[in-house]
């Protein structure tokens, strides 16, 4: 009895959390290193005061990433859950170009405008929001310490390597630090996809790998483009090659999503999913199918995916990877200029269709959308790739289960740049809130990073002192 | 006669160098943080292979700062000293905006293009250019060390600081990174000034100090401009009282520079100049003098700092701080927008008229000029002032007689961050040539740069076998 209210609270609070904050608005420049373009603009952070300690509590703050803030503020409970024992003010500040914190208002994504969103941008945002929390001050009271999962897991990391006199340490959860060119095979992402499929079922991978020539031959019978959008509860008809790349475009974002967030509760991270919600769908694939009775199985999976709570009519399948909580539109800029991840699938190693990587084509792609050309090395160039060894007071996170970790930190580098590595999590488990369902080694890397946040902590007290 | 034959030819060394290098162009974004403007240039780098071990020898980079590259080439002997003994390659690299480096032509300083004059775009080039000289490798082969002096030197600690993946080290010469708002006292600057003339003879600072009210109370005398302008061979009448702050203002800054470029040989570095230039200049105010001997005291002084090779014809006072071989626009501009360091005389612990520090006069005259307002805490915040504790692998090296110094790191930060002090050495003393004239601790000082840059180079071939 007790056990089911417990279990039906933290449903709550996950699926509606009830953390309480206030907003609040900074001004920054909208280019911090020129000075031909004098413009300001707001960005949005949220502040809760509930446990801060005001004489020495320190300051935790997430680095917003691709997104609206308070989906990471409702999102990152490790936060909420630690602030008390720390005496915390918390802090979360939304990235610029996302959310609310718009320099043109709603035409800040136009190709006029947008040039301005930038990672190096968003950290001198954070930098300034930092200062001015700490009262402008030369030596500044409050130890800061990075919190961020995903891009916002690598700008904690490069917060902390490009401004370590702003920030005291960071965890860096689920941060693809070394997806870039040259740095890791372009197939390891959606391996790892395949292998948390093949984990969750003996058929799985095997069912998907063989539904795209399914779902091909299938879609060049009569009547399938009827027989799929009744079945699948598509909210358009598939009546050409072109939609058709489209709705497999779909499902295979599908499937890198649900190895993302799955998470041993239910979630709504990114969409409202059961828990373990690569094992659900799996179910539905669990003995060889094939033709119609295939596409049936993954038309189930499709349902769980788009409608689990109940509340959508149909799958909007041309919105592509634009699907879910996240904002595609303003991270599609940023692959395209500094934060180019190349991925590739080989339908060997993993169950897609095989897709090799092109720079020269994304490139074009990206200049006919965005008229950018791609810096293929800036990242590198910028932010070292993993040649860290100069870095300190940084925690790198990753769960096996998630298919960044393919371009994570998965071995220390230093006594003070540590990797810290989850057998059984997906994508920033770490950084959500305590829950019955967790692991026990999530367990013990929040114990980890707990350590780590008071080590740094001291050293600031020490060196102010 | 040997000793005169050596003499001779390090003078000639000195004054017209023989270093020789091939010139070299490479091509940078206007904007490395933004992509609204997606306009190239070129900046220079002089490249010297001499000495050079292809397979492993280092690159020794010289960070560019306010002039033309040449004139930094030519006076960074030390580099050129160590290059046989380390087969290094050695770079010097212009800063843009300076020199031939310059994004719209003659048209870069105007107030429409300047505003990518910015310590972070420079920085940026030169990460772009060691990334370009290491052949755009994910693993680059040969280890860099950065050098800079002045301005430079600041610019070689922050390319390790915010690059430490691109640089294995920086030797940071006279580098005035404590001089930011709310760090060290407005005065320290002028103080140092005040000691070097104080050390070179007993009377000179009574002298300078009473000299101004002198030359303010002769100023209002029948024939004063006449006699001043033939007794000082000034180009121009001082016929007023904006004349007369004009000429105060030249005066100041000749002292300012004096102090700076102090060295024990004759050098042309800044202006063209005897060995021991401030002891050279007081010998003309050895007793104490009123009135008019006091001004031609003075006038005698004015005449070394402007005529020292006997090829200028009259004191062009009108130009302040603008005479010399640095590029004063550009760094004007500089001060005016993120390198605010506040300076200020007392007239109590310097020898010159009281003038306090106030940042509000300051902003709106930058505002006049550039249509842009000094960030105040720029610098503080993007480079963290003395908060370095977190950086490894540089070396801060400051001569005491160098009025620079009382803005740079005079202890050692941490076991990789060292402090150097000359007590005997002008403004980056340790990275001009090696001369028999030579104090014994800049030659010291010049030998734990070379065990530093050793230590540095093991360091970065450890890491990468």
């Amino acid at each position: 009895m007790w056990e089911k209210a417990i279990v039906v609270l933290f449903l709550i609070s996950i699926v509606k959390s009830e953390y309480k904050y206030t907003t609040n608005w900074f001004k920054v420049p909208l280019d911090h290193f020129g000075f031909q373009r004098n413009e300001e603009f707001q960005i949005k952070y949220l502040v809760n005061e509930d446990h801060w300690d005001k004489n020495n509590g320190p300051i935790f703050f997430y680095t917003g990433n691709e997104g609206q803030i308070e989906l990471f503020a409702q999102h990152t409970g490790f936060m909420w859950d630690i602030a008390e024992e720390f005496k915390a003010k918390l802090v979360f500040a939304e990235h610029r170009y996302y959310g609310e914190s718009m320099p043109f208002g709603n035409k800040s994504l136009d190709n006029e405008h947008i040039g301005y969103l930038t990672s190096e941008q968003a950290l001198a945002d954070y930098a300034d929001l930092v200062d001015y929390l700490q009262g402008h001050e030369v030596n500044p009271k409050y130890p800061v310490i990075a919190f961020g999962g995903s891009y916002g897991g690598m700008l904690a990391a490069y917060f902390r390597m490009k401004y370590p006199h702003v920030v005291a340490g960071a965890i860096a959860a689920s941060a693809p630090v070394h997806m870039y060119p040259g740095m890791v095979p372009c197939e390891a992402y959606h391996r790892i996809v395949t292998s948390s499929f093949g984990i969750a079922g003996s058929k799985c991978v095997a069912n998907i790998r063989a539904s795209w020539g399914a779902l091909r031959n299938f879609s060049t019978t009569a009547n399938s483009s009827e027989w799929l959008q009744k079945n699948w509860k598509l909210c358009d008809p598939v009546r050409n090659a072109t939609e058709v790349q489209q709705l497999i475009d779909f499902l295979q974002s599908m499937y890198e999503i649900l190895a993302m967030v799955n998470y041993p509760f239910a979630s709504d991270f990114l969409v409202p999913l059961p828990a373990e919600p690569v094992r659900t769908v799996c179910q539905y694939l669990n003995e060889t199918l094939k033709g119609q009775a295939l596409l049936e199985g993954i038309g189930k999976i499709l349902q769980v995916y788009t409608n689990y709570n109940g509340r959508s009519k149909c799958v909007d399948y041309k919105k592509g990877s634009d699907y879910g909580n996240l904002d595609a539109s303003g991270w599609d800029y940023q692959a395209c200029t500094e934060m180019v991840m190349p991925m590739c699938t080989t339908g060997q190693n993993d169950m897609f269709e095989p897709r090799p990587w092109n720079f020269t084509s994304y490139s074009k792609a990206c200049y006919d959308k965005y008229k950018v050309y791609p810096k293929e090395g800036f990242a590198r160039i910028q932010y070292g790739g993993d040649k860290l060894d100069a870095a300190s007071n940084i925690v790198f996170s990753n769960g096996l289960l998630d298919p960044w970790a393919g371009g994570g930190i998965l071995n220390s580098i230093s006594s003070s740049v540590k990797a810290v590595v989850i057998l059984n999590g997906a994508h920033h488990l770490d950084l959500m809130p305590a829950n019955p369902s967790d692991p026990e080694n999530v367990k013990l890397a929040r114990g980890i990073h707990k350590d780590n946040i008071r080590t740094w902590i001291s050293e600031f007290v020490e060196a102010n002192s």
